[in-house]
C-alpha cells in the first residue's frame, strides 16, 4: 500500500468513508486498479493539497458535476462528502440552482434530484 | 430599468465591472436584451442571493466552466470575477487543476491557460 | 406574485400545465425558488418574446435537449410542450432524428426513445 | 456520383453552397470520404425528407449546435443557411437566446459571438 | 433494400447482431427510418470501410462513448461488439480506465457499470 | 523525483516529448504541479499498464478528443503521438471520421481539422 492510497484513504475516511467503500466492492471484480487510483489520485494527491479548503473543494465538485449531468451518482455522493467537510444543505442547493446560469436549467433540476435524493438517504442511515 | 436589473448592475459592479461593460457593448446592436437578462437574472436573482457567500460562488462558477470546457471567455472573466470577490490567485489554480479529476485533464489545462490570460490581462491593466 | 412570475404562470398554462405543476411540487420543500426561477425566466422572460413563435421555440427546445442527452426527463416534457403549441409526433420525430447528424447517433436514438414514453404518457392520461 | 450525393449537393445549393463548397476544399487532400458523406448523409437523406419543413430544421440545427457550444464554424455556416431558408436574423437571435435557459448564458453569449460573425460576412459579401 | 443498407446489415450481424435487432424493434413503430440509417451509415458506410481493422474501430467507439458519458444503453452494445470483433475484457476495461484522463473519473467509473452489466448479460446469455 | 514521474517521463519521450516540454514550461510559471501529474498519472500509471498496447491506447484518446470536442490542442497532440507509436496518417482519418457517427459531423470535421495541423506542423518539423 503506497503513501499516496493511505493519505488518500484517511482522506476518503474523512470526506466521505461509505460512497468509497461502496464503490471499491463493485470495483473488486472488474477494474480494483480504478478504485485503487480513485484512493490515489484524487484524494491522495488532490484533495490532501493545501492552498484551498475542503469545503471549497466540495463546492467545486458539486458545481462542476452539477454543470456536466453526466454523473448523477458522484453527484450525490460528492452531496454528501461536502456536508461532511462544513457544507449547509441550504449552501448545497444554493450552487446547485446558480448552475441554471451555466449550464442551463435542466442541469439544476436534475443537481437538486441529486440532492433531494442524497439528503434522504443520509436520513436514512441515521435513523 | 427594473429594481433586479439595478440589482444586477450593483453586483456586477463589485464582482466583475469591466466585463460585463464590454459584453454589453457587443451585444448592443444584436442583442441588447441578452446583456440585460445577464443582469437581471444571473446578477440580480442570484448572485444576491443570501445562504451562500460570493467567494464560494466564483469558486463554483470557475469549477464549473473548467469542467464544461466550452465558454473561455466567461472562465476568463470569472477568474477576474473571483479575484474581486477575495480569491487568492492560488486558490483559483487549485480550483482548476482539481478539475482534472472530474472533466480529465485537457480541460484542467486549458483552464489554466484561461487563468494565465486573465492573470497578464490583469497585470496590464494595472501599468 | 410578480408579474413575470404571472405571465410565466399563464405560458406554462397553456405549453406544459402538468409538467410543471409536477416540478413545482417535486422543488417545493428542497428548492422552491428554483421551481419560481422557472415560472419567471424561461416562461416569463423568453417563451413570452415575440419574434419567434412557439412552435418554432419548442422545436429549438426539443432539438437542443436532443442534442445535448442530459436532461432526458425535460426532453419528454418539452416533447408533450411542443405538441401543445402545434407541432405534429411526426415533425418531432423528424427533429430528433436529424440531430443524429450534430449530436450522433446514440444521441437521437435516446431522443426517440424519449418521444416514445411521452406520447405514451399522453395516450395514458387520455384514457 | 450516387443519387443521395447528387439529391445532397442540390438541397446544399439551396441551403449553403458557399459554406459547403470552403468544407469541401479543405478537406479534399485529407479527408475527401467525409466531405462526401456530409452531401449524402445530413444533406441527402435528412434535409430532403419531407415531414420537417427546411426553416424549421435550421432552426433545430441552430438551437442544437448553440447549445452543444463545441461547434461556432458549424453554427455560423448554419445560420446562413438558416437565413437562406426563410429565418429573419430577428427569429435567429431570439433562438440563440433561449438557449441560455437550456443550456447556460455562455453558450448564448458565445451563439451571439457567431451570429454577429455570420452577419457580418454576409454583409461583406454582398458588398 | 440498398446495397448500403445489406452490406450494414451483414457488418451488424458480425458485430452485433442481437443489439440491432433489438434497436430495430423499439423503433420499429416510432422512427423505422432511423433504424435504417443506423444500418446505412454507421455499419454500411463507415464500418466496412478499409484503412482501419473492426478491432480498431470499437477501441474508438468504446472510448468516445465513455467519454461522452450521455449514452450508457450504447456503450453496453459497443462493449459487446467490441469483444464479438477480437478485443478482451481485459483491453476494454484498459480503455474505460483510461478515460478517467480524458473525461474524468466519474466518466470512468461509469464506464465500468456498463462493462460490468455487459459482461454479466452476455454469461447470462450463454447459460 | 518519484518512480511514477520518471515512467512517465520514460513514456513521454518515446510517445510524444515535444508536446510534454511544451506543456511542463507552460506552467512552470502558474501551475507546475499539473505538468507533474500530467507526467505521473496519464503516462506514469495509465500508459505504461500492460494489457492494452500503446496504439490502442491512442486510438481510444484520438477518439474520445475528436468526439468530446473541447480539447483541440491536446487532440492535435495526441494525433502526434499516435503517429509515433504505430498509427498510420489513413488510420488517424478513419477514427476521427468514424466520430461523426457517435458524435455529430461538427466533431468529426473540427476533428480533421486538428489533424490537418498536426499533420502540417510534423512536415514543417522534418524541414
Amino acid at each position: 500500500m503506497s503513501e499516496r492510497y493511505q493519505k488518500g484513504l484517511e482522506m476518503l475516511n474523512k470526506m466521505n468513508k461509505n460512497s468509497y467503500n461502496t464503490l471499491k466492492e463493485s470495483l473488486e471484480d472488474i477494474a480494483p486498479d480504478l478504485a485503487r487510483f480513485v484512493a490515489e489520485f484524487p484524494y491522495g494527491d488532490i484533495y490532501t493539497r493545501t492552498g484551498l479548503d475542503l469545503k471549497s473543494r466540495e463546492i467545486a465538485t458539486v458545481a462542476a458535476l452539477t454543470a456536466l449531468g453526466t454523473a448523477p451518482l458522484q453527484l450525490k455522493s460528492h452531496i454528501k462528502g461536502a456536508l461532511n467537510v462544513g457544507c449547509s444543505k441550504n449552501e448545497i442547493i444554493e450552487i446547485i440552482i446558480q448552475m441554471a446560469v451555466y449550464a442551463g436549467f435542466p442541469a439544476a433540476i436534475n443537481g437538486i434530484s441529486a440532492a433531494r435524493e442524497a439528503f434522504k438517504e443520509l436520513d436514512e442511515e441515521k435513523e
